[in-house]
């Protein structure tokens, strides 16, 4: 390994969490800015779509190295092409989805992951009325065929789209597989050893969150009178 | 106004959004323990799951009313019956969807909203190809219908789940037609006045934090070499 990749290495895992989602929506909105034809963006401009001060956008982009220029900005191009580097964007992941219900189908329909980094290898289901049917360009299969493809092509990630009644059913079981990483859509908070990746995706969080501020911004107004 | 429910919407305020995401979990787990069987949920099982401290476990359902049992637990009943009132699950909020491609459609198909305190009460789409199309419950108007449907039931939320680059036009359209809360899907950053609530569901950035831990945690094992 040469001296370039190891630092690089070592600012890939330097990244916190919340530095990571600042990045990820940097890059997203690099994205779009590329399409309208934007050739730079301005600090001030990312920290109003980040909702962040504009000193803290300056520090993420020069602990990826990227430059801005005076009274310009970050230059979109050069923004696209390290965040890709950076956020491990320029190899694929592959993963197993379990659970091709109404969620599971939207995520394999989804065209979006590749941008992201990541490729749904193989769908499965428990439900021998869903296996053989063909969403997007998958055939669901039965989940006694899971182990294998896990073990064949050395699947690390598993996303689950599962009831949350079988979700730490089947979390436990692609573990002891040799899955690593869990992307849980199941409304269910997953035990999982301390050597195993988990991000949770729970809507019903996200929903009582927007509801309660709804009603709070309602019921100030209301507490007025 | 009696003192009962003026103390009971003090503390509905008082919640901070990390507290209101724990009891927003621990409702799911109790609805889950429920359907079980179990009768009373533990503290330190409810912080094993929540992934944090028994005392501050403790410290919400002190918070929320709810009154444990030394060795046995909070009851699953109090826990469901409490939450569901703190959580304003008790009340359902009307919404529209805006957007009915995959992950609209995924949505409108989902059953578990009306659980949590939301109804969608129509879904549109501005591509003629998919209006008039039936999903689940729905059949997907025209966008012009729109707001008259807002206006005359007085829907506060809007769910978006269109694409990245029509989001902020269709955020500032429905803001300037009376919505005062987006539940955002698009994979982009909104601005919206300070008095309007949103929360974003912004899967890449899931997706970037799990593949970035992921990489590190077998990266961590590569660089020992």
């Amino acid at each position: 390994m040469n001296t370039e990749s190891a630092i690089e290495r070592k600012r890939l895992y330097s990244l916190s969490p919340p530095a990571l989602a600042r990045l990820s929506i940097c890059y997203q909105v690099a994205l779009r800015a590329g399409e309208d034809g934007l050739e730079s963006l301005s600090s001030a401009y990312l920290a109003g779509l980040l909702n962040v001060d504009e000193t803290l956008v300056r520090k993420d982009m020069a602990v990826v190295g990227i430059v801005g220029r005076p009274r310009v900005g970050f230059p979109t191009g050069e923004i696209l092409v390290r965040l890709k580097e950076i956020l491990g964007l320029t190899q694929i992941t592959d993963a197993i989805l379990i659970g091709c219900g109404s969620l599971g189908s939207a995520l394999l329909r989804y065209p979006g992951f590749a941008k992201y980094g990541l490729r749904i290898a193989a769908a499965f289901d428990s439900d021998h009325s869903i296996v053989g049917q063909h969403i997007g360009e998958y055939d669901v299969l039965p989940m006694e065929k899971c182990r294998s493809i896990i073990e064949t092509f050395r699947i690390h990630v598993a996303i689950l789209a599962v009831p949350a009644n079988t979700a730490q059913e089947v979390t436990d079981w692609v573990i002891s597989r040799g899955v690593i990483a869990i992307w849980n859509f199941a409304p269910v908070q997953l035990a999982v050893p301390q050597n195993v990746v988990i991000r949770n995706e729970n809507l019903a969080v996200g929903l009582a969150q927007l509801i309660h501020q709804l009603k709070r911004s309602t019921g100030e107004q209301g507490s007025a009178l």
